[in-house]
């Protein structure tokens, strides 16, 4: 079990690797490339953590579990959906997820295991798919249904973009089957969607392999897989975060990743 | 008038400034923070161009000039449409545009004003947001209509995402009036598009401003404006590009970018 965190000490930013007894032991170099241990140490709670990765791009699959396209109302794909969140939505732990001053009123969770891309890839096939892949987090892909339901002509990517709608973290887990790893979300503690990523329509190995096909992964390409039943905007009542709420995502073998909510 | 080009001369690659007789006048620094020139000059003959900006998002506008909406039989928007391009696709002058071997048949053109940030842009008024653009360069939004119209659940970032599908260049121009600007097409030295950017619906100020309430804008970033019309799946016959063709973007006040088409 390897644990890669990104992580400030005062104003100093260093890759981690974080250890059972959660002591953040401080790397010169990241994982992404040469890196080597400090010696330095500090406790976890020491050190504040920051989203584990800062992605040149953030892809993403639309629709991947069954139960979900259904709630949605969208027919099962028959392959992979891709959109993109601009990289700047990024944000890491414990950072709030800010309700957008022009669209506050339904803002919705979305956990997902997120890919995080270690070696370039390009036309990889899906056997050999997850060598590039330095490891997994967990991901919020947070989404202002107004905007990408019914203002946008049907492209999701501005409803997906906002500041903040990007949490990721709390680290890189590098030893994770992909392929059968639970997956929940809660808010303010209410279990909202509980999956396993042995329900995604398209594994993770293919998933890398299609999108090599159509682009280069460069290291630190973060892969989100699509999330489970169980938004917000499919509940009846529908429920949206509010000012106040906290989310958290979980990925058993990896960790929670929590957000609070606040106004703009 | 100044023109920033980013250059290779040899394994070196160096922001330049493009004199009126056609030297590179080469910087230290870049033109998105503090540079000053060096004294070294080339003739522009000499040097390599390269795409005037790695950009950390490449943001698009879609239907954005009513004539190529009504072509695309597609309703006039309400609203700026944004889609994300991966900024993988990047490429410079005189690059190849590669068809790709898994969608090679649908690849079109279209010309596209690009915008270029120069300061982070946040919540800026049309009033201002010029004051946040270093300038702009000419853009060819290459798309693979078979993927964008028809394969991917009508998201169109996969289409317009494959690698060398964001050609950009010559360089970048910062004294351009965006709200008239003559913009044109040719493929094979034939006029596929000629319009002006005073037919934009939503003209570059109201873009920037938009996508400012929306996220945060850090130097650098793209955004392309939207195509007119003339494109080539909404011609009778279809006319798509093939291994041979040369494209050629041009935008008067900038200058033209031209791009051969080769297979995969």
């Amino acid at each position: 079990m390897t644990r890669f965190a990104r992580v400030a000490l005062g104003d100093r930013v260093s890759y981690a690797m974080v250890t059972a007894d959660l002591q953040a032991e401080f790397l010169q170099g990241t994982p992404f490339g040469d890196y080597r241990l400090t010696g330095e140490r500090h406790a976890l709670a020491d050190v504040r953590l920051l989203a584990p990765v800062q992605p040149p791009n953030i892809l993403a699959i639309g629709l991947n579990y069954r139960a979900h396209a259904i709630e949605s109302g969208a027919p099962i794909p028959e392959r992979p959906v891709l959109f993109i969140k601009a990289n700047t939505a990024v944000c890491g732990p414990d950072d709030p997820i800010m309700l957008p001053r022009i669209a506050p009123d339904e803002v919705d969770y979305e956990c997902e295991l997120a890919i995080v891309i270690g070696k370039t890839a390009r036309h990889v096939s899906p056997a050999t798919a997850l060598d590039y892949v330095l490891g997994y987090t967990c991901a919020n892909d947070v989404s202002a249904r107004d905007c990408q339901l019914r203002l946008d002509g049907g492209q999701w990517s501005r409803g997906k973009s906002f500041d903040t709608f990007a949490p990721l973290g709390p680290w890189i887990e590098t030893d994770l089957d992909p392929d059968n790893a639970e997956i929940m979300s809660r808010v303010n503690g209410r279990e909202m969607q509980h999956s396993n990523t042995d329900d995604l329509i398209f594994d993770c190995r293919h998933i890398v392999a299609y999108l090599s096909e159509a682009m280069t992964l460069p290291p630190g390409t973060v892969i989100m897989t699509g999330t489970p039943s169980g938004v917000g905007f499919a509940r009846k009542p529908p429920v949206f975060l509010r000012a106040g709420d906290v989310v958290e995502i979980e990925i058993a073998g990896i960790g929670v990743l929590r957000n609070p909510v606040i106004a703009a």
